[in-house]
């Protein structure tokens, strides 16, 4: 059948249409052209006009039919993950690292520098460029072909990209770090708190998959947390989602030391970044200054974790940081502390992602962020 | 112009057409279709159609040309608010409050009933009924029009509207509330946290307009708060959501306990409900015990509050309940404390709206389900 369409609704319905095909083909991958109809309830006319559209803005290929396949294959159509690609940062206080990956947020290549707290900014700045330049070097990767940057990073991020308050590095709040980046980077660049991609990463690549509404919780020497709802990670009016840690009654930021005061006989003669480690391992097995220095520890996260829990109701609480790796020590009490405490106590688990998790976090934030341009160009 | 499009194609462009015109009669008021095709940038032939479509849905109505204006005016369009009606109610421990909306959530019609937090659960499902049944029939309302309907009630509320846990009324965790609901009214029925309803309105019509993230806190003699964010009331994964006000290191439920404490002079021989007031009256006269009084409440207050802006990190706190009549009293101390927790301070205010705020939230609530099942009809 046939109508009348102006100029205007012809390009809304083709967008419409170009937006549906593009999102079947990123969610189950290459399919022919009656397949693709069917997954998208539109017509073979309709599908075929909305792929010329895509493969003539680059965003789907055809693909040559494999000839394995009996009889004639019909030839199917793909998302040109190639098309583009993303950067991922994990700027941390003692190590930097960028991966780049396509637009499907597959990692293609990894750089990293280990770095110290006591940095400069400047150092911290340079080191920046070294692992981004070595990072796109070692790819292949043209600045031009990276349609997208997010670098992660600890502290309070306000929504421009600017480090307002980092406790964990010296020298870097007030860091324009997103304006340092873009500098480099002729493509949009986005700067967001380390605990939230690294949530990120967990609800895409990790423990939290199929999950919708989360917290995740960094244990090591420093603390932080990050939300999830709807899949989404909660920045809040300015960045400030999740900085639970600065609760007086919680002090997440010296929660580490908990774990060292009353156990000297474990303790005595080891390096700060070993104390924890050792706690564990005695409290595993079952040595009771240990254990007792582990439940004190435990109580203070789980009051802060109680205070977020009664505040948004998440379905699942993720255990990240350096101390999950004792998640086996801490699981057991700290689910017996929130029951004590929620009205409904969520699922507690561990990371699932190792410590690429807050540069993998960056890639599919930046791999979001290119959806929703795609999905919204006026943004 | 003219293309050739499949049936599937032209119903998803004409509900796609009717959608936006409908949205843009509920957002700007009535208007002629010159007016209408800017507004939604559509063509006068799509907009003729869309309207056509909506008024045989009953959703748009043909206005008679006002006869005031020069020359012969256009006839306009207008959205039939009067097409169906919403029904809004507040289950309290004190009141039963009902009110009967039109579509865009303009009340008709109040009826209430005195009650107490003594009564048994069959003696307060009773006057609820009593309640509705004098609302729909002072309204002029049959059971039929009545396109949605939400209860807000005291407690931890599961999804299926069932009350989980109320403290503050007696015989009333365990109630089936949406299942009481529903077998009176034929249409869809939602049962909500009272703190979320009075929160939704003061965004809608109160005191947060035109804010997007903000946190609820009901004071009085009973604590509860409530999260919305983009302008969207949180539920969290169980309902649970804002039940801040059980952890142990605030408990809200006992806080204006706190306001009673050493000031015998002040309070002694009154009512348990005549205390507060008397104390922040004290207070406000710069009486030092009460003083003394108000700021320890005050210091709980802020913990709790601090917490949750801490997780969520809202533009606005909005102080509603009994106690935010002395919001002149506790507004000043409980921004100061707060100044000394929070990374960010979020603005602060009293509630702008009366004892109605849950039956108007209610109301609201309905409206935007109606919205989103018109918006989406799968639902």
């Amino acid at each position: 059948m046939t109508l009348a369409v102006n100029g205007g609704d012809l390009q809304r319905l083709r967008r419409l249409n170009a937006l549906t095909v593009v999102a079947a083909l990123r969610a189950d991958g290459p399919m022919p052209l009656t397949q693709l109809a069917e997954r998208t309830e539109l017509a073979r006319a309709t599908v075929k006009q909305a792929a010329r559209d895509l493969i003539e803005q680059g965003w789907v290929a055809e693909m040559e039919p494999s000839g394995g396949a009996k009889g004639r294959p019909a030839r199917r159509y793909r998302f040109c993950a190639e098309a583009g690609r993303v950067l991922g940062l994990d700027i941390g206080a003692h190590k930097i690292l960028a991966a780049v990956a396509d637009l499907d947020g597959n990692v293609l290549h990894l750089a990293r520098e280990p770095v110290t707290p006591e940095l400069s900014r400047q150092e911290r700045l340079a080191a920046v460029d070294r692992v981004v330049d070595a990072c796109l070097t070692g790819s292949g990767t043209a600045d031009a072909e990276v349609w997208a940057a997010v670098a992660g990073s600890t502290g309070y991020i306000d929504l421009d990209g600017r480090i307002v308050l980092s406790r964990a590095i010296r020298d870097w709040s007030g860091t324009p770090l997103a304006d340092h980046l873009s500098a480099r980077l002729p493509c949009p660049v986005l700067v967001e708190n380390d605990s939230r991609l690294a949530a990120l990463a967990e609800h895409r690549r990790g423990a939290a998959q199929q999950v919708r509404n989360l917290v995740y919780l960094h244990i090591g020497r420093r603390a932080g947390a990050a939300v999830i709802l709807d899949g989404v990670p909660l920045r809040g009016s300015s960045g400030a989602a999740g900085e639970i840690g600065v609760h007086p009654l919680f002090n997440l930021a010296t929660s580490s030391d908990l774990l060292q005061a009353g156990v000297p006989a474990i303790t005595s003669g080891l390096a700060p970044e070993e104390v924890a480690a050792a706690v564990f391992d005695a409290a595993r097995r079952g040595e009771p200054e240990s254990v007792t220095a582990v439940l004190r520890y435990v109580k203070v996260l789980a009051l802060a974790t109680a205070a977020m829990t009664l505040t948004v109701d998440p379905e699942l609480v993720v255990l990240g940081g350096g101390f999950s790796r004792a998640a086996d020590v801490l699981m057991g009490p700290l689910r017996a502390e929130l029951e004590t405490i929620c009205l409904r106590t969520p699922v507690l688990c561990g990371s699932a992602l190792g410590e690429e998790c807050v540069a993998v976090g960056a890639v599919c934030y930046a791999v979001d962020h290119l959806n929703s341009m795609l999905f919204n160009p006026s943004h």
